[in-house]
Formats: C-alpha cells, sequence, structure tokens
C-alpha cells in the first residue's frame, strides 16, 4: 500500500483539479430548471470512469435522472465485488446571498474546497475512483469493483428504487461500500452502523375561496394561518414527545453498550450549539443530545407560507396557508405507519374551520447495521491505516434512503466509510470538504480494496 | 329643494357627461406611470371648478400628488361652512382580463357605470360638486363650501395629514362631510358612524444562525417555524379572544341601543359565508357576526412565511421565520396604546431557543362618530327627502385613517354620507356606481347645505 498512498500523494494537485470539473456543473436535482446540468453531470461523470480506464459504463434513464453505471472485474479468479455508491446530485443553494463564493466556482481556501457538493456527495465518492485509478497505475485490483452513482438522492424522486429491484443480477456483490456520512470530530474517523429514516408531509389547508380584506372580515371568520400554526403548535408536548398517537410504538431503545460508547465520545455540548449559534437546546426531555439526534425520532417543520410576505402591508386574510414537515424515524419505525399514524392524527386536529389537503412521501426506512461483518472489519482496519487512528462506531441523525433500499434489495453487508467533517455546511450555505479528508479517503479507500479482498 | 331636485332631474345627462369626462382620466395613484394622468385629472378638476363658478381654486402641490383645493363662500352673513372631502385618485386595474368593458372607458349598462373609480370615489365626491352646480342655478347657498380633494388615498403615501396639521386655519370649516362609504344593502340607505382603526407588527424570529440539516440536527434544537406557531397560537384564546392582557380594557361596549339597531338590519348571516366558500364563521365568543366586524378589534395574520417553498423537499431546520400582524382596532383603543400591549406580550411568551425582531406601524385609530351632532341629522334628513327612505346607523370594519386624521387635526363634527352599494367591486374588476345613487347622491348633498345651514 506504501506506493499507492506515495502517487496519491504526488498526485494530489490532479486529483483536485478532476474534482473541481466535477464541482463546477450545478447539478441541482430537486428543481426541473436544471434538468440539463443534471445530464451534463452524468456525461462528465461516465466520460471520466472511461478516462481514467473504466470502459464499461453506462448512463442509464430512469423516469427521473440517469444513473451512471461503471464496472471493473479484475485478473484475479473468483474475486469478491464491492459495489460503490454515491450521487452526483446536489442541493439547491439558497439562500444565495450567504455564500462567500458562488457555489458553483469551487475555490479552495486554508485546506477545503468550497462548493455546493463538495462534501455532499461529489467529494466523497471520488475518493473512490481515484482509489481505482492510483491503485491501477501501481497495480491490478485484487477486487471487482461497481460504481453506481445516481442523479436523485437530494430530490423527492425514486427511481432508483425500482432500478435495484428490477437489476439484482447487475448490482451482485459482496458488499456495499458508500461514502456519505461525516466523522464524529474533525479527528475522529467514523463508521456509521445506523441512520434515520425520513418521511414528508406537506399539509395545506383552505379557508374562505379568496384573500379577504381584513377590515371587511376580520374576526367573523377563522385565518387560515391561525389555524396553521394551531395544528403545527399540537404536534409536540411540553415535554418535546411527538403527540402522533403510537409514534414512538416501534422505537428500539439504545442497548446499554451503544448507551456507554455515546457517552464515551467527545461531545462538547456546549460547543455543539455555539457552533449553530444556539444559547440553549430544544428536544426530548429524558434524552441526552446525541441520543436526540441519534436514536430518537424528530418532527421539524422545514418551511411555511401563507398570504403577503412583500413590503410593507396588506390588510388581508389569506384564503390559504401550507407547510412542509418532515419526520426522522429511528429502527424499528416503519415510515409507512408513521406516515399513516402522523396523517391521522393531523386530521384529526384539523379545525372545522378549513378544509385540509396532505401530500405524503415516504423517503426512507431506518437502518441498523451489523457492526460485525467482514466488511466491517476491512472499513476498520482501512482507516486506521489511512488515517493512523482507530475509527469510532457512531449513528448518523440523517437518512441516505438508498442505503435502506440496499438492505431491502441486495441483502449484503454495508459499510458507511464517510469522510465528511461536522463544519462541512451540507445543505447550507458555503458547503466544503477538507482535502486532507479528500486525500486520506482517496487511501482509506485502497486500503479497503485491499483488506477486504482478503477475507 | 323641490326646484333643485327638478333641476338636478333635468340635468341628470348633463352631470353623467361630466362625470365620464372625469372617469375617463386614468389618475392611478400607486403607480409612478401614471403621474402625468395624476397631474392632468387635478387640473381637469381645477377647471372643472372653475366652469361651474368656484373661482377660488387651487392645485396644491405636495411631496406627493397635488391637491385640489376649492372653496365657495355665500353671501349670507355668518353662514356655516362645510368642508367636504374626497379623492380623486384611483386603484390600479389588474387583473385586468376580467374587466367586461374598458376601465376608462365608462359604460352605462342596466342603469349603473362602469368605470374605475365611478364609485371608489370619483362619482361620490362628484355628487357634491353637482349639489353646489344645481343649488346655484336655482339660488344662492345659505352654506359656504370648502373641497379638499387629494390624489394619494389609493397609495401607501401620506402627504395629506402634513397639509392638514399645517393648514388648520385654511381648513376651518363646521362640519365635514365625507362620501365614500357604502349602503348597507341595495335599498338601505346608511350613515356610517364609527371605523375600526389599524395597527401592523412584523414578527420574526431567528433560531440558529443558518438553515440547519434537519437529520443532523433535528430532535435537538427548536425550529423556528415551529417556535412562532406556538406563539402565533397563543394570540388568541379558545373563546376566539386575544390574549394579549389589557387589550380589551379600552373597548367601548356597544349600547343597547347600538345592539338593538344591528339586530333590525336585515342580515343574512349564511349568505354572507356562502359568498365566500364558507361553510362556518369564527369569532369571538359571545358577539354576533356584525358585532365582530363592526365593534369588536380582530387579530389576523396577513401573512407568514420560513424556509424552503418550492417544489419537491429540502430538509432544513429554517434558521428564521416571519409572520405580518395586524389588528384592527375599535373605540376607545388606542393605537400606541395596542401595539405596546402586543408588542410586550409577544416578548413575554417568546421561547428562549428564539430571538426576536418587531417591527411595528401605526395605521389608524378607530373613530366614533356622535350621532347626535347637528350635521349627521341633516345628514339623516338629506338622506330621507333625496331617497324617501330613512338612512340606518352603521359601522365599518375597515380603516379610512383620513377620517381620523380629520378628528385629530380638525376637532369638527364628522359625516360619512356614503352612496356605494355592496355590488360596486371597488378595487376589483368591473367597479361600477348606481346611477340612482349617483342622482339620490347630488340631491342629498343639495338637502344637506340646506338643513345643515339652518342649525
Amino acid at each position: 500500500m506504501n506506493d499507492i498512498f506515495n502517487l496519491v500523494d504526488k498526485s494530489k494537485e490532479s486529483y483536485i483539479n478532476d474534482l473541481i470539473e466535477f464541482l463546477k456543473i450545478p447539478s441541482i436535482s430537486s428543481d426541473p430548471k436544471y434538468k440539463n446540468e443534471i445530464n451534463r453531470c452524468a456525461s462528465w461523470l461516465a466520460n471520466h470512469f472511461n478516462s481514467i480506464g473504466i470502459f464499461d459504463t453506462k448512463i442509464i434513464p430512469t423516469a427521473g435522472h440517469p444513473i451512471v453505471f461503471a464496472e471493473y472485474n479484475c485478473k484475479k479468479e473468483n474475486a469478491k465485488t464491492v459495489l460503490i455508491y454515491g450521487h452526483y446530485d446536489v442541493q439547491p443553494v439558497d439562500p444565495i446571498d450567504e455564500w462567500i463564493y458562488p457555489p458553483f466556482e469551487p475555490q479552495i481556501q486554508n485546506g477545503k474546497i468550497f462548493a455546493r457538493g463538495s462534501s455532499d456527495d461529489k467529494g466523497q465518492l471520488f475518493t473512490h475512483i481515484k482509489a481505482f485509478q492510483a491503485y491501477k497505475e501501481i497495480d491490478d485490483l485484487p477486487i471487482n469493483l461497481k460504481f453506481l452513482i445516481e442523479g436523485e438522492e437530494e430530490a423527492a424522486m425514486n427511481n432508483l428504487e425500482p432500478f435495484l429491484r428490477g437489476n439484482r443480477e447487475l448490482l451482485e456483490c459482496d458488499a456495499i461500500l458508500i461514502s456519505d456520512t461525516e466523522w464524529f470530530s474533525d479527528d475522529t474517523p467514523s463508521i456509521c452502523y445506523s441512520l434515520r429514516g425520513i418521511v414528508f408531509i406537506e399539509l395545506t389547508v383552505y379557508g374562505p375561496d379568496r384573500d379577504l380584506h381584513s377590515g371587511s372580515f376580520g374576526g367573523s371568520v377563522d385565518n387560515p394561518i391561525m389555524a396553521l400554526s394551531y395544528m403545527i403548535s399540537r404536534l409536540k408536548d411540553k415535554y418535546g414527545r411527538v403527540t402522533v398517537p403510537g409514534f414512538y410504538d416501534d422505537v428500539k431503545e439504545l442497548d446499554n453498550e451503544e448507551q456507554y460508547e455515546f457517552t464515551k465520545l467527545d461531545f462538547d455540548e456546549n460547543k455543539f450549539y455555539s457552533s449553530i449559534g444556539l444559547k440553549y437546546g430544544y428536544g426530548e426531555i429524558g434524552y441526552t443530545t446525541l441520543e436526540r439526534i441519534w436514536a430518537r425520532p424528530a418532527l421539524d417543520i422545514n418551511g411555511i407560507w401563507g398570504g403577503y410576505k412583500g413590503e410593507g402591508s396588506k390588510t388581508i386574510i389569506p384564503a390559504k396557508a401550507s407547510a412542509k414537515i418532515s419526520i426522522r424515524l429511528v429502527p424499528n419505525q416503519k415510515a409507512d405507519d408513521i406516515i399513516q399514524k402522523t396523517v391521522s392524527y393531523i386530521k384529526s386536529i384539523a379545525p372545522p374551520t378549513v378544509i385540509l389537503e396532505i401530500k405524503q412521501f415516504v423517503g426512507a426506512n431506518p437502518v441498523l447495521i451489523d457492526r460485525n461483518s467482514n466488511a466491517i472489519k476491512s472499513a476498520y482496519k482501512a482507516i486506521n491505516s489511512a488515517f493512523g487512528r482507530k475509527p469510532v462506531f457512531i449513528r448518523e441523525g440523517g437518512s441516505i434512503p438508498i442505503v435502506e433500499q440496499f438492505v431491502h434489495y441486495l441483502h449484503k453487508p454495508i459499510v458507511l466509510m464517510g469522510f465528511g467533517l461536522p463544519g462541512d455546511n451540507i445543505h447550507s450555505p458555503n458547503e466544503n470538504f477538507d482535502l486532507n479528508n479528500f486525500i486520506g479517503g482517496i487511501k482509506a479507500s485502497a486500503c479497503f480494496y485491499n483488506e477486504f479482498s482478503q477475507f
């Protein structure tokens, strides 16, 4: 591995330049205006695979955004196969004014590269591509690779699921490797073994059939914004618990070992909150902050709108108001069950003065990974070799819907070997990726190819 | 008065033709593109005063649109003076596609004249000008008249207030006559004796210093939209009462006579609600719908916004959320007092997890007119003579800020003798004015000149 590590260090600048090209493409998946950029990004990625010697590369159309699939078979007989998953699409960039650099003009500053998608997930998935490239330059790989890079991870679309369902043979493998998670802290390499699931509800309340003059009607009709606010305020009780009946029925409490591991982590609560400009946390009574994020479900309002928001005043009672709600799920909650219970509850608390319209989407079920698989053991060793430190086992509050789909359709060990850092600002302005982790990630990926081939 | 009434009937066509000329000028005050038309309208009006024998007429420039001021002094000694207020500016015409006739090409159909400004307020203010003209043709007036016709009523400008403040001597009078309100129904002449006031509060709650990933933080921090919703849901109690301490302290309850008069009005509650697409009303327990609109204060949210409202989902905990609040005030609430109490209360219910930013604006104090003034008595008799029906006394849920400014600066009895009808579509496409009310309004105005001169 030493030769590979040396080559990676020597090639640093060239790898970063390739990454910059990748990051320049505004592949925002949730906004139809960027459809052409999504397609351009998929093409760029396919060409890039070709350029480093993976010729068996396809752009596979879906009903939504295309999948880039690339396959490399090594010369070794009976070699194991690793399926690498990543996503080339990125989050929207609003609020654009808060970016120091334009989100699609990558800039390097203090050892970090700033751009939308730098950490989530273009920079992270690129480690495995560059690991292949470096490995191949020194020696043939001891393992087969399949790259499955999708373009819908940040959007409420789900065309990868039917693809997985319909292509189990194409995707056959011995382990699934994904880098789309974060380290616990800047100097704590981490392997993630649990993800929260997610469901979405968009709620619109309709009142009068048009905006009304608040002078001629104010006091005599219910205000849809007030009705919606009332409903939102009833979604949690004064202990911070979600009030939907049966919401916690299937929640698996942490076992003693996990609880102990959580307490051993160097988690600085004050720093955690001050880093996001807050004095106080807020959550479910009876749980620590880490438990709240990693092992407890959470309900949030992602957006709200209704009536007049322009300059000055417009004296109306609006005809309607809407909110976007998301719920993070933990093992063993089931997305379908929670969405059904929540919608029923919302209907039950709707005032008689409004009419509801509810849209619902299942994002993902939660995931719990077996920490004793060979794949996890390989990742543990690989991280230790590449970064000189043993990783810790952590959970992740976010969701990677595809992980749950891999669990469901492929039944193979999964490894979440992420290289993001807590300050990467993913989904926020000024997203960035630490270049030491980019280079270290390339090394760790190469080590993983080597370690896992030996089991 | 019979001679005058006969002359008015005989001159009907000529008066309507003059009104048509007035209505043809697109004097839209809120759109700077129409500045020339505003000026043209002011000139037309000043010329018209000259043409009917009111030679003491001035176009007075302001920082915004000009005021037309015209004065007539009768020959009678110690004659009383009536100040007539109106506005020659009109609302914008959007959505233009919904107009049956072009808004500035007046058309007569079924006894109504269709044009922007026909009811609000050119047609109504014109009644007083034509009443002068008819009266003068028969006999000298027994009263002095001052016309104050402004050009900013429909725009968010306020150059009339400093004019009132600086010109109390010029505006000295014994009563103020305004026709810019509606009848209770098509066959119910009405005198409006109370207006609600209005104040505005814009509230922003700030949480984390940026939008957060709802996976990485969900469950551990308060959500600004939920905090705002919680606060909004606490602005009213379960009896529909505003919860701000001291909010109702100065509210003057209706006296028995007023309450009785309200019940005598032909108000069809089912029709009222079905006309706005609602099954149920909602308001303060213990009050009828008319009482809620006319005699009780009302708090409404005019707009709310925060987080993501685009297509699909964005899994964030937003950094902030905002709402626009308006409060309609009734006698004897004071705008300054209510805004201060409300802001204090909002601060007191703000969760410790958010920081507040509050903007506040006073719109207008409420107005309560003494129904026993000689001016009101004169209007009552005048309407009865002109329309053959006794008027009812009504209140108005909306605000006419200028009325409160007249109260504040001139301290004279005010008469709101409007001739509009509920179907006039003011501020909407197909604005119209009933020509019977135009001609009846001219007669009522002439009678008012006569009646009031005798007190």
